[in-house]
Parts: C-alpha cells; sequence; structure tokens
C-alpha cells in the first residue's frame, strides 16, 4: 500500500488538464477543478486502510489547490452515527467510518447531513464508503455547500448505498498482441491501459489514474484481461499472477476488486494434466491450490471471469460435462477464500449452417442455460449479455434474465462500442441500458432486469478504455463509461441527468473556475447525445433485424455480410420481404422463452414493438408498421432523417468552438470522429437504401436518391 | 559459381521421391527418374560458364544413377553445326555450344538430329541452349532414343527456339511479414522460397532446385519480391542488395535473371533525397547510381518491376508526370547495363465510389496508357494483366494488348490461384491462358496475344510456388507453373498436350520405372484437370460477372462483398436483372476500347459471347442466352452441375490411390484438397444460387433445392 500512496501525489502533480502531448492524459471527470468546493474547506478523515489512506491523500491534494485543510481526526475516539461530538467547530466537512453502520448500509455506503455543529458529515460503512461519499460530494460541487444544503433540521440523513453490490468492468484486453484481433479486442481507444507486447505496461500511475475514475463512477470490480483467453494469457493464472497482484494493489486503494478471466482448460493448457474434467479430482485440486496461490499474493482477489464453450473457447461440454459442473468446479476452488465466478452464458452455435432456418442463436442461452437455474453454487454468478444475441443496437432483452430465479445474475453491457459506433460515432448508450434495467419479464407486477441483478450479481460491462490520451478514443464515450458506473449504483438513474453530471464535472467546473457559463455546452452536449443511441439505430440495420455490419470488425455497412456466415446472424431479406420469423407459430419458437405477456406481445405481428418487428417477424416489404408506414418506406425515412441527424450534430459541434469549459483538443478530436460519422452514416444510409431498394424494387415515397 | 556447383552434388543426393519429412521436397517434374534414358548415355557436353557447367554437372548425375558416363569434350576443337567430326562414335549424345548459331537461334534455341556418326547432337546457339536441349531430351525420355527418332536422313535437324525471348516468373513474395499480406501475397504454398521473417530464408538448395524446375520448364527470369514494396524491401536495392545477390548467383547456373520489384519512391523512402519526381536531375541520378551498384553486384541482373500508381504504391502521378516519365526515368538508369524496366499497367482507382455507375476500373489501362504509346523507351516493357480487371476466372482480353502497337508489350497472367481456388481447388489454367494467347484483337488477320507479346516483353506470371514440400501446397497445382513455362516458350503448345507432358514426367517415369502402366493415372489427371477450369468457372461468379468473392482473402463466395465497396468491382444484380452495361450505346463506353470486330461483337446483345454477357451488359433474369436457357437458369443450371463436377472430381481421385506412379503422399494430400473443393464448391453453389432465387422469385426449373 505505501508504495501507493507514495505515488499518487506525484501523479496528482502530473494530472493534465489539456492535451497537448503523448504524454498528457484527459482528467475525464476529474479534472483538478472538480474539487474547488470540497478542496476549499477545512477537512477531517476518521478510519484506516488503503481506501480511508485515499481519501485522506485525495483531500490533502484539493485542499493544498483550493485553501482548505486537512485536519487530523483522532482515529481512536468512538461515535455514533448521528454524533458530531468528533467533528467540532473546526472541521467544515467530516469523512468519517461509522462500524455500525456496515450492516444497515454496507461498506459503500453512507449518509450525509449537516450535523449541529455546522459540520457537514459523511459517515460510512467503511472505508469505501468514504470514498463514495467523497466523490458524491465532488459531484454535487458548490451545491453541497449551498445554503440549506443537507440541512441540520432533516430528520434523517440522506442515505446513499449501491443498488448492485457488484459493479463490474470487464476489459477484453490481451497481454500479448493477438494478431486477429490486437492488444485489445473489440477495443477503440489505443492499447490497453494494463498491458503491452507480452507483459505490464508498466504505467501504474496511469492505472491509478484510472482506478481513481472508476472508483469516481462507482465501480469497484474490474476483470484485467480478455475473455478469450489465449496461451500467454492463461499464465496470468500462475507464473505471471505477479503482473495481476501489481494491478490489485493500485485498484486496491481504491476500493476495486480485480477479477481474472481464466482458461477452463488451463490445467491442460499449462501442461499440469491431461484433462480439465470439472469432475476428476485432479482438476478440482489443481483449481483449488491455482485459488489458494492466487489469494496468497492478492487477499482481496474477486474471483474468475470464464468464457466457456464460446466462440472455439473450452469448456465443459468436452467432457460430457454440464456448464453447472463447469462453474461450481471453479466455485469450489474460489469459495474458501470469498471468490466468485462470473461464468458468462453467452453460448451458441458459431458453426451454424445458413441453411438451416430451424436453428435460432437467439435461443441458445436459454436453451443451455435456463433448465440448469438452481443447480448453481452460492458464488457462481451468471452473466448474461442483456440480449440474446450480441450487443446490437436494438435487441429485446435476455428472456435467460426472467428465468432463472434460483440462479444469481450478472446482466452484462458493452460499453465498448463495437456495434455502436467504435467510438467513431457519437452513441450515447445510457438511454438503451436504462430501457433494459428498467424492462420487467413478468409484466407490470414483476421484477425489473435491475432488481433481478441486484439480487444477484449485479452488472457488468466491457469497457471501452484504452491509452488513448482521452481514454475512450472519442472523448464523448467517457459519457458511456461514467453514465454504466451510476447506473450499476442506482439503476434508476435518469439518462440524461447522468449526462448532466458527467458534463459537469468534465467541462462545466473548467468553465466556472474560468468564470465562463457552462451551460451552453451543457446544452449542445444534450443536443449531441440525448438522442444519439436512435440515431444510430435510424441510420443502421432497421427495425431490430441487426448486424449488417462489415464482417469480422464490425464496422460500417454490408449488408449481407454476415448473410451467408456461420454466426447465426441473418436477415433472411428476399425481393419479398425481410426478418426472422422467431414466432412459436411459425418460426424458431423464441418467443416462447418469454413469460406472459412478452411471450404473446412478441408472437403478435399486431402488437409487436415496431423497433423489434423485425428481430421477432419475417413481413413483407409493404407491411404496415404500427407508425403507420411500411416497412420499406420506414427503411428509406430513418436513413435519411439518421444520415441528416448526423450531418446536424457535425454542424452543431462546430458551432461550439470556444465554449467555455471545451479546450480545442477536445473540440477538435470530435470534430474529426464527427467526419467520419457523417461520411459513414451516409455510407449506411445509401447502401441500406440500395440494397431494398435494389431488392424490393419499391420507390421512395419522397423520390430522394437511391442507388 | 563454384560454390552453386559445388552445392549440386549434395543437393541431388537429398532430392527425394516421396514426401516423408519436414525436409523432404517433392521433386515435381524432375524426379531422378526422369532422367533415367538419358542417362543411360555416354554423353559429352561442349560449352564454358556456369549455365555449361549446370549441364555437365546435371548429367554426371544422371549418367552415375543410370549407368551412362559423362565424357571429356575437347573445348578447344572448332566444329560447324553439322560437323560430326567431334563427337565420334564413343559418344551417345553430345551437347555443344556453336557459336554460328547464336545469330540464328539466339543463345537460348538449339538443333537436333541423330549425326552420321549415330551421336544425337544437340547444338545450341549458347550454354542456355544446351540446358533447354538437355530439358527437351529429359521430356522426350525413352522416344528420343526410338528406333528413327531424329533421323540422320533428316534434310533439316530438328528446330527449337523459344517463341518469347522474356519468359518471367514474379514473386510476390514479401521479405518481412506483412501484417495483412503475410510472407508470400497471394501465396498458397506456405512461405517464401527466398525470404523469411525479414530476411534471406537462408536454403539456397531449395533455391537451386527452384531454379532448375523453372528451367526446365522454360522460364528464363525471375522477379524475387513483391510488386508492393514494403518499407525493408525497399531496401532490397540499396543495402540488402547482397540478398538478392546471392539469389542471383543460384539462378544464373540454371540460365535465368533475377529482377527486382523497386520501390518508385525509393530515393524519398531511403532518405536520400526529398522527392521522386522522375525529372528532377537530382532523382535521375540517384538512379543511376542506384543501378550502378546492383549491376557491379550482379552483372546479369535483369532489371526493375513497377507497380505505380496503383493500389496506394507511390509513383509519378504525385508529382505530375505521366506514366511514361516514371518510366523512361528508370529506363535510363538501366540502359547503360542491359536492364529492363517492366512497369505494370495495373493502375486504377481503387477509391471508387460505388454509387457512380460512369465510372469503370476496366477501363482504366487502356485511358491511362493507350495515348502514352509510342513514348516509351526501347528498355521499357509495359507489363499488362490479360484481362482488364484483375485475373478474374473468366474476362475478355485486355483492349490494352491490342492498342499500343509502338510499345514493348509483357501479358501477365496468375499462375498462383487468388480468384481460382487458391491451390485447394483444382483449376488447370493452361486452356485459359491458350485461349488469352490466341486471341486476335483485330479479327482473323490481326496478330495473336502471343504474337504481340513475343515481338515485346515476352510472358509473364505471378509464381505459385511457396516453401510447401509440394512447392505448391496442391500438387496439382504444379501443372500451372509448369504450363506456364512452357507455354511462354511455345504459346501454341496444347494445353493438353503439355498436361502429358508434365504427367509423364511427373508420375509417369515413376511409373515406368517401377514397371508400372503409366496410362491410368495419365488419364485419371486429364479427367480431373482437362476441363477443370471450367467446372471452376460453372460454381463461381456467372457469365463474366467476375468476382463475388470473400474481401481481402478473395476465397469462397460472397456475392455482394465487393458491391458496395471501392474497388470498382460490381454486378448491380437487382430484383430484376444482373451485370454491367460497358456498352457505347448506354453503358460505361468499354466495348469502344477495341478495335472491330470485338467493337461490335461485345456491344451486340446478341452476339457477345454468353461466357462474357454479364461482362458488358446488364440484362433481365429472363434474357435468353445463345446456349438457349434464360441467365438464371443458367445460372441454377451451372451451379448445380459445378458443384456435382467437383463431387465427380473427388470420386475419380478416391479410385485413383494405389495407381503407378502415384505416391500416398500425394494421393493424401490432392484427396484433402478435394474435401475442402466439394465443400467450397456446394458454398458457392447454394450461396450464388440462393441469392439469385431470393432476388429474382424465379423457381428452379428442375425443382431443385435452394434455401
Amino acid at each position: 500500500m505505501a508504495t501507493v500512496s507514495a505515488t499518487l501525489g506525484a501523479a496528482a502533480d502530473a494530472s493534465p488538464r489539456r492535451v497537448a502531448g503523448r504524454q498528457d492524459v484527459h482528467p475525464a471527470w476529474l479534472p483538478d477543478e472538480a474539487f474547488r468546493w470540497l478542496g476549499a474547506r477545512r477537512v477531517a478523515v476518521r478510519g484506516s486502510g488503503p481506501v480511508a489512506d485515499t481519501v485522506r491523500a485525495e483531500l490533502e491534494r484539493a485542499c493544498a489547490r483550493n485553501g482548505g485543510a486537512l485536519l487530523a481526526a483522532s482515529a481512536s475516539r468512538s461515535f455514533g452515527p448521528d454524533s458530531a461530538a468528533d467533528s467540532g467547530p473546526s472541521v467544515d466537512v467530516l469523512f468519517a467510518v461509522a462500524d455500525c453502520l456496515e450492516q444497515r448500509l454496507g461498506a459503500e455506503g453512507f449518509v450525509i447531513r449537516r450535523e449541529s455543529g455546522g459540520t457537514l458529515a459523511v459517515r460510512a460503512g467503511g472505508p469505501a464508503g468514504l470514498l463514495y461519499g467523497m466523490f458524491h460530494l465532488v459531484r454535487l460541487g458548490a451545491a453541497a455547500f449551498a445554503e440549506g444544503a443537507f440541512a441540520a433540521t432533516a430528520a434523517e440523513p440522506e442515505v446513499h448505498r449501491p443498488a448492485m453490490a457488484q459493479r463490474m468492468l470487464d476489459h477484453w484486453d490481451n497481454v500479448a498482441v493477438h494478431e486477429v484481433m490486437g492488444q485489445v479486442e473489440r477495443g477503440y481507444a489505443g492499447g490497453s491501459v494494463f498491458w503491452k507486447d507480452g507483459g505490464p505496461r508498466g504505467d501504474l500511475d496511469r492505472v491509478r489514474r484510472y482506478a481513481r475514475l472508476l472508483a469516481a463512477s462507482g465501480i469497484n470490480a474490474v476483470g484485467v484481461n480478455n475473455v478469450n483467453v489465449h496461451a500467454l494469457e492463461t499464465r496470468l493464472l500462475t507464473d505471471r499472477l505477479g503482473d495481476v497482484a501489481e494491478l490489485a494493489d493500485v485498484f486496491r486503494a481504491y476500493g476495486i476488486r480485480v477479477h481474472l478471466s481464466v482458461n477452463f482448460a488451463a490445467p491442460v493448457a499449462l501442461g499440469a494434466l491431461d484433462t480439465a474434467d470439472p469432475l476428476d479430482p485432479r482438476v478440482r485440486a489443481w483449481w483449488a491450490r491455482a485459488a489458494e496461490q492466487v489469494y496468497a499474493s492478492i487477499p482481496d482477489f474477486g474471483g474468475f471471469v470464464v468464457k466457456a464453450d464460446s466462440e472455439g473457447q473450452p469448456g465443459p461440454f468436452a467432457y460430457g460435462r454440464s456448464h453447472a459442473d463447469g462453474a461450481n468446479m471453479l466455485a469450489e476452488a474460489l469459495a474458501p477464500h470469498g471468490g466468485t465466478v462470473h461464468w458468462r452464458a453467452f453460448v451458441y452455435d458459431h458453426h451454424q449452417d445458413w441453411r438451416d432456418r430451424r436453428t435460432d442463436r437467439a435461443r441458445a442461452a436459454h436453451d443451455h442455460f435456463a433448465p440448469l437455474d438452481g443447480q448453481f453454487a452460492d458464488n457462481v454468478v451468471l452473466q448474461v449479455k442483456h440480449g440474446p444475441m450480441d450487443f446490437q443496437t436494438r435487441e429485446p432483452v435476455s428472456p435467460v434474465i426472467g428465468a432463472m430465479p434460483a440462479t444469481r445474475l450478472a446482466v452484462e453491457l458493452q460499453v465498448t462500442q463495437e456495434y455502436t459506433g467504435q467510438q467513431k460515432h457519437i452513441c450515447y448508450l445510457a438511454p438503451m441500458w436504462s430501457e433494459v434495467l428498467g424492462f420487467r419479464h413478468h409484466g407490470a407486477q414483476g421484477a425489473t432486469v435491475a432488481e433481478t441483478a441486484a439480487r444477484g450479481g449485479g452488472l457488468a460491462a466491457v469497457s471501452n478504455v484504452g491509452d488513448d490520451p482521452f481514454w475512450t478514443g472519442h472523448p464523448l464515450a467517457q459519457a458511456n463509461l461514467y453514465a454504466f458506473g451510476r447506473l450499476a449504483w442506482d439503476p434508476q438513474a435518469d439518462p440524461a441527468a447522468l449526462l448532466d453530471e458527467w458534463a459537469g464535472l468534465t467541462f462545466g467546473c473548467l468553465a466556472a473556475e474560468a468564470g465562463g457559463d457552462p451551460e451552453p455546452l451543457r446544452e449542445v452536449l444534450h443536443r449531441l447525445m440525448d438522442g444519439s443511441w436512435r440515431t444510430y439505430e435510424r441510420y443502421t440495420a432497421p427495425l431490430g433485424v441487426g448486424f449488417m455490419v462489415r464482417p469480422g470488425d464490425h464496422y460500417g455497412p454490408d449488408v449481407d455480410g454476415y448473410e451467408y456466415t456461420p454466426w447465426g446472424t441473418y436477415h433472411f431479406a428476399d425481393r419479398d420481404g425481410i426478418g426472422v420469423d422467431r414466432t412459436r407459430a411459425t418460426g424458431t419458437g423464441f418467443t416462447g422463452q418469454y413469460p406472459p405477456p412478452w411471450s404473446e406481445v412478441y408472437e403478435s405481428l399486431a402488437d409487436c414493438p415496431d423497433e423489434l418487428l423485425l428481430f421477432f417477424h419475417h413481413v413483407p416489404y409493404g407491411h404496415v408498421l404500427r407508425s403507420g408506414t411500411t416497412v420499406v418506406q420506414h427503411i428509406y425515412d430513418t436513413h435519411f432523417a439518421g444520415a441528416e441527424e448526423a450531418e446536424r450534430m457535425r454542424e452543431t459541434w462546430a458551432a461550439a468552438a470556444g465554449l467555455p469549459g471545451l479546450t480545442p483538443a477536445v473540440h477538435a478530436r470530435v470534430a474529426e470522429r464527427l467526419d467520419e460519422q457523417v461520411r459513414c452514416a451516409r455510407e449506411w444510409r445509401d447502401q441500406i437504401n440500395t440494397y431494398f431498394h435494389r431488392k424490393s424494387g419499391v420507390p421512395d415515397a419522397h423520390g430522394r436518391r437511391i442507388y
């Protein structure tokens, strides 16, 4: 821990405000200016351990910059949650661990109130709560200290605790550059922040900055390597474990536990055994020993992430065992140490015959896993992608999430924009996630997805971060990472409000400190981002049919790119119509994986929501949507509209140059990406429209240019 | 030279008959058994220099194995072409350079007759002629010594000389593995025989074996590096020149001159100058010095191969100069040393907008180069791909070849099967090349393509060879390499007869030596190979429309794969019809690049040959072909037929196991490739048929299964 604390000061000094050169890194939502109001106070911290030390170091630095002071607080004195006795009149803000709160709020929860002596007290169930409380005050900024905030007269203090205990970010980072997938699989922000060319990247200061950003968004768990575990990465579990421990030391100071993606066949791949059969006692013993060694190095290690029997990865099927057998075997190894297995449900046949219309990839996860409900050990979390396919711009919510009440489920989102513009396009994803999290499989009285995740394994997401100076390639893609963490903490948060939070921290406090008005830029960001997911949807694959992307890299249009491949991702467009018949009546029966009411809603051509129509039904081009327009005219209309919206976004941004809070570097980077977005949106528009015009022969009702 | 001769013996000992292990290399058309008849004679060689030494070493080894003897022949004695005086009764076969023949036959030509003393005399214009004469007798085998062969009573000796002075094989081999294209661009036979991982492969024995095979097929020029010249490869011209010289030393012994692909921007890329402007005196001086240095190391260096202003390669356009300016500048540098510039005419816009139906890639080479006719220096050869697009299975002959009478043209073929099955499919290309070579741009009275090439730069082709133990991946693809060399020597040779030659050498003499009958295997090879190009055509892109391959790797079907790309390769299929309108009347006007009669034949929907219909015309699916069937039914019929033919090929081959001359290793490798060919042919059949059925809605007249 000492080393981490020691590096903090130096790292903090280097925190740049502008991206001018190679070594500068954009501060994202934690510019120094964000600590301006808190840093101007007399503060004290009561608590011990690395996280409390982090809070102290953060505050010390903020105070040094802003004229406040970090005062000593006696750690020995006992106090209750509402006691102001230990703060005293000289402390403006007190951060204090109150053991008695832990049971009620957990170690991460905290309460805030202005206590009778005038001190603003953040009292937490554990040191992590102090950290989250501090970032909460940072987010509030001036408002935290406004007249009447956290009034001492309030009967109850304001209570904060995360909805989800596990808020995890998975990195699909390879240690060695993969010859096809590169350093970061589906990464659009440069190399890995952890790894480079076969070893650690060696920049723990960057990792620390990263941990700090994640903690400020609420994330408390990180998977440090790709779920496709290649040869070298398999060894992170054993002889390369030291590299993981080094990362864990950094993350620990920010309340984040480190997880490792493991190769199910590690006992074989590492040469120890000739089998990875989960029921073989030698295999179980091997994993138990491996886990022991991991915990000897990393006492708070989070656990394993496993992609098994998926897209070529090894798994229990090779031994005639079930996924419960596989997951429970690893769970057994981790249980004595408090670790968890995140077992991914992304299992399907990726050697499907495109000629075969009966096999349906959308069915696969439910077919494989729903029958196993109740069979998983307590420390297994089944990690389910939010949709039944693969992070498309629009999918129904996966039926698996509503089908396994006796299993701990985590819902997996994708912050990295694999299918949503690859951080070249502005696509603010919080509105989509918010819809997913609010979906109720069993109708109005049933649990939301968020509630199911909250009682299980929480939320997980694939990171969009790399060694890019803006972290995420597209500076505005930072908002997706921020919003993911915040939604995992509070799934009911309004995406637009989260955008305000993010914009306020990232740009607003810069504007304010310089005496500028942050409002115009905030408004521009809303105009660009609030509807950007739907704009992206408009100019890409229509009506929930998905894919139509270029095979391999998944960027840009290729309508038939996946149509005759083994990947199970088809649209079945012919001269008469388009869509996948997934009904029970005449199709693959996928609708039957949903409980009522959705089993009926999706089955019905009349009731199925327009935006998912082609996911569930094959219809003629002349089919009239609920919106009143035909399918083919809808395709033309949305594609012309979407591309126009992209053009307007570019104009809006061009006009935003020079607004308070916006640096030239950020403006230039976003402008450059918008050029590409406009180009690509037009390409989508023209390819999709031309494809369907050539195929259907139906002219555009408005006579616009189709090629 | 000494080192080459010295390695010959050892190399010959290692020449394997079977491919059993890693280091064995298949002998292709030069197994030891092929020298059986010649090696049983008393032979003598008169001539000096490395090539004559090679002939002596070859014969010495053959005689040692087969009971003959290499006798000394006095080099000092003068003799005429018909004089038997120097052979004497003790010599069965004499190989002698006769200087007086050089003017008549060139250094490569030779005459054969049985002379009055009974000696079979091969008299050549130069040492290379001895080598070709020797391989000619090897090809004839027993027939050369049959009763009455080369009768002494014949009034004139049999005369042999190549139709083309330049018979060149270009390697698209990279020295450093290219991250996308690998060690060998468009290579399907493993790594390079020259290069490995950034340097020489270091196996000069393999190079020598290769040179020997090439010489036996008639090839006399080799380009040793990829026409896309990357950074490292640019330096082959300068500090890496030694690596080229080492190869040249090996090839020289087999009468083969080495050529180098150069980077037009080398003066800039190598840091010498800030411009590569061909009219800049400093640039001209730089190239002159570079050429001088090359010739100091390689006195018989052949010259440069240049891909300029093509697919991203630099060229004269960047300086506002013409391709004549560019080529002539390099020609000036090479002229004092007798070198030649092979300037490729493969120049087109690879950033075409697919929306733009007026731009036509097929027009590009003619548009760029025809106006430059007469402007190129004497030692410039304009190297023109045989078709206007890019080595498709079926293209019309490039109009450029008939349009530049005042320019030395070389016709470029592609032995490596980029678009013709990638050496996984059997596709004997000699019938296609034969058609191309016999094409007369100006009608029945005009010159053939072969005649145009013969008076110009000859034939060039892209090699299909790699470090694979069978040289070419698919053992039967060896026939393409062999036939290319033989057609360059004699363009009128019958492809089926060349197949006989190749099969006789490769398999027949093995069968004969073991006392087996070579005839059944010969017949199998004809059944498999004679029609294999047309079979491949049947199951791939129909009626000359081309492409429909998977982008990037160009293997397997993807009907729309290139339809919306910048590559200029479109089929324009819609629900009503398909094809590219290249007429003058309503299309791109490409037909106008041909002289009569072709300008009229191709323009006319009625006269255009079926196999090129969609190259020249956009027609409805119901258009009736000259064959009497509709376009769409033709598509269905040929695709069902082609896939069935592939299946029959596999059966034929399976039944051939154990035939005399066929080793298990060859049988197994071909069988494995046929499995893939059958799989892939079915995939083509189903994707193409499904695509057009979905698009046209026309059912198959025979009710066969379409998906």
